[in-house]
């Protein structure tokens, strides 16, 4: 499924600039993330690359062309479910760049003690991302009513996804 | 069902003291909230005190007898949708403040222009809780399982529980 050109490792400083055009590329369509679409580049410097934060970049070449985040998703008591957010950069579909992240992500979680996975807003109607994570082995295991603002469809459900690891 | 001596209102910065007993108090229990029952004030007054969270206190007289925080659940695109957590002092449950509180909170959120309310993280076993909650319109939407690594019961699961305001 993926492209064996793709190689993923842990983000730097340097990645920042790439990083940044992807994030911002990606929410400002207001269609997958809850991050305001106008979020500012610090805000989303702080958000992606913040302390406690694990910020990863998917490359080919000299290209950065996905980035994803691994965090604890609570504190303390909870602190054994990771959480994760993926961006690939658009022109990038297809490619298997989405999986190659997921599955990156599932073995760096589990090498860091975590024992399982929960993505707390997947817009529902973002099909791709839904079939990912099935295929992934992740189950809804929740649904917020009309969590998400979209910017096309407006009020749309969030699901609540989770995987053991 | 509340107290009529109960009255509730905006924490202030001298409220912090007897809010940080409360909130030690409950947390250092480990069998209701997902923080570390080791935080340390600093930490407990960023997350309950800290920037975007509204912080009430439930006061007897003098006593302030419980704390609750409301703040968006996401930003930007499901700002829509508030959070809460709420903490009443060991040693005054049965008086109707966990259920006062819950009252003000959803008038708040509602005057605040939030369209629902979410909780991300109740502990399954914490019977009290849950029955407030469902009493005060708010059903399970999800589960966890084994969100929460429980002082006594080892990891049990975390309920999301919603209501429309």
């Amino acid at each position: 499924m993926s492209d064996a050109g793709i190689l993923i490792r842990p983000a730097t400083d340097g990645d920042w600039p790439a990083i940044w055009s992807i994030f911002h590329a990606v929410v400002s369509r207001g269609d997958t993330y809850t991050y305001a679409p106008d979020s500012s580049e610090a805000d989303a410097r702080r958000l992606w690359m913040g302390p406690g934060v694990s910020t990863f970049v998917a490359v080919d070449g000299a290209d950065v062309v996905g980035t994803y985040v691994l965090k604890p998703n609570q504190p303390g008591l909870g602190a054994h479910v990771a959480n994760a957010g993926y961006m690939v950069r658009p022109g990038a579909f297809g490619r298997g760049i989405g999986w190659a992240m997921g599955v990156h992500s599932l073995d760096a979680a589990r090498s860091a003690g975590f024992r399982a996975m929960q993505f707390n807003a997947v817009v529902s109607t973002n099909d791709r991302a839904v079939a990912l994570w099935r295929r992934l082995g992740f189950v809804v295991v929740g649904t917020i009513p009309a969590g998400f603002r979209h910017a096309v469809h407006g009020y749309v459900d969030l699901y609540v996804m989770h995987r053991f690891l």
